[in-house]
């Protein structure tokens, strides 16, 4: 129930901020719907797929594309409004990083995976979702190069897997303690401007 | 029957556009090839993984992925023919969007999904080749900019769905009603320079 | 068991060429990892994604995750010493792009595909990682413009499949005669610089 409204609470985010990446890439309406739905629901759905867990959320869920495409027409028409409150929609981002991380390591723990492919779960679906988006417009994708953003993905899929299977604490205590750490430590890395080292090489003698 | 043929005669466009898509980027053959079959089946073979819908066509069909080949190869020998015939081959490539739409559509409905999905399941298999064609071409989808293309494919889907499940159409009058109305629609789009409105935003603080 | 030996040097391989391409991008440690991930085992996730043959190898063998991570680290430690040792990467990228096809070549048997489908299998394995990892880069796909890699690819799917199929050789040697050919033919090509035919066609008279 929490979880699901949390859920609900990202993706909204997640399809305004791809609604806006779209708009700086001068796209239709289409192109905007579309991104925001790639953004929003494109990691969850690439998490499904590799692991062969179907039906997809956005398939038994269709209300949720509906969601999406009015978040997509809402930011449309208040680009300005989201821009001047980036301060909530980084928070609301950050939610959603964790909540979407918690999903994918809840969905691989309940399918009985060992803590590699929890983490990998939790990290596909926190993040695939902008890797699809940055792909789609053309752009090296943001999360290979900036800012600790699949890093918190990755930590809250560790904490949550460790928290369930060996120190087994209940799921709900997991998601609090899971998406307060989460959250602080994406926030704390936006304050401080932490970021992973960065790996910079060129060829000398050829293309 | 009638829709194989119309299925044939679309992927075989796809294929022929695909290829010369491939030639303005100066790939070679394999890259022609390659592209050729992602802008034909592509959009199909996405959404049958979405929906978990195996085998996708082209595995149970392997003589497509020749036929698109040959027609691949063929376009290499005649581009300016084919650019020349421009009009015959929008007009081709209008029939094709409007046949995967209802493809797309129709296999939702036999799988008992929704209006959602039927119409997402058009929209993914009439456009998602020609996205995937762009983005490994390196650039960002025109159907995300341009032209009213994806509205067409929606329109046929939801079209689709309303004539079978509410108005209780057969297939084969639902399907000619469709593909009228879709192509038309497409055309005349074409012709008048119809577009979707565009989004179009600009950072002023930031990068 | 050879081909499991010949398979994990082929990911190592990979990961570590492909943790040099995203160092060229300037990536941070995730990005790097990520790409390496992908360019090692985007390739056979994407076949066994389009055949719906799961588990797909990574999940089931989490192990090769942490193999291609360490790779991904060691890479950024030596990239001198790997352009350095050029001659050596290239020589196992070729025992890789050909034990990737033989894996992809035999699973599509292994289900009872035909000859269009077990080529096909071949070359998504051996040249989608690359695809990916070009992609992900936001850059058009090496394979498509240049060199003899994915006519490698095809050849040794399609010797594979000939010899077990109608020659009925067993697997051992099958395997055996397919990695000879096809690593010669692949280091033949790259020292006489053998490559297909490329198509360029410019558009004159519109965008």
């Amino acid at each position: 129930m929490l979880l699901t409204t949390l859920y609900i609470i990202g993706i909204s985010a997640e399809a305004m901020t791809g609604a806006i990446a779209a708009g700086r890439h001068k796209m239709d309406l289409f192109g905007v719907i579309f991104i925001a739905l790639v953004t929003a629901i494109g990691g969850g759905s690439i998490r499904d797929i590799l692991l062969g867990h179907y039906p997809l959320t956005w398939v038994a869920h269709p209300e949720y594309v509906i969601l999406i495409c009015v978040c997509a027409l809402i930011a449309t028409q208040i680009p300005r409004l989201i821009t001047r409150l980036e301060g909530l929609f980084l928070a609301l981002d950050a939610v959603g990083l964790v909540v979407f991380s918690i999903l994918g390591a809840s969905i691989a723990i309940a399918e009985s995976y060992g803590f590699i492919i929890a983490v990998s779960a939790a990290v596909i679906t926190g993040v695939f979702g902008g890797i699809l988006r940055d792909t789609l417009c053309a752009r090296i994708p943001l999360v290979f190069q900036k800012e600790l953003y699949a890093a918190v993905s990755m930590s809250a899929g560790a904490l949550y897997y460790i928290l369930i299977e060996f120190v087994k604490f209940n799921s709900l205590s997991t998601t609090l303690i899971t998406l307060f750490f989460g959250v602080a430590f994406r926030l704390l890395a936006i304050y401080y401007g932490w970021a992973l080292p960065v790996f910079s090489y060129e060829y000398k003698n050829k293309e």
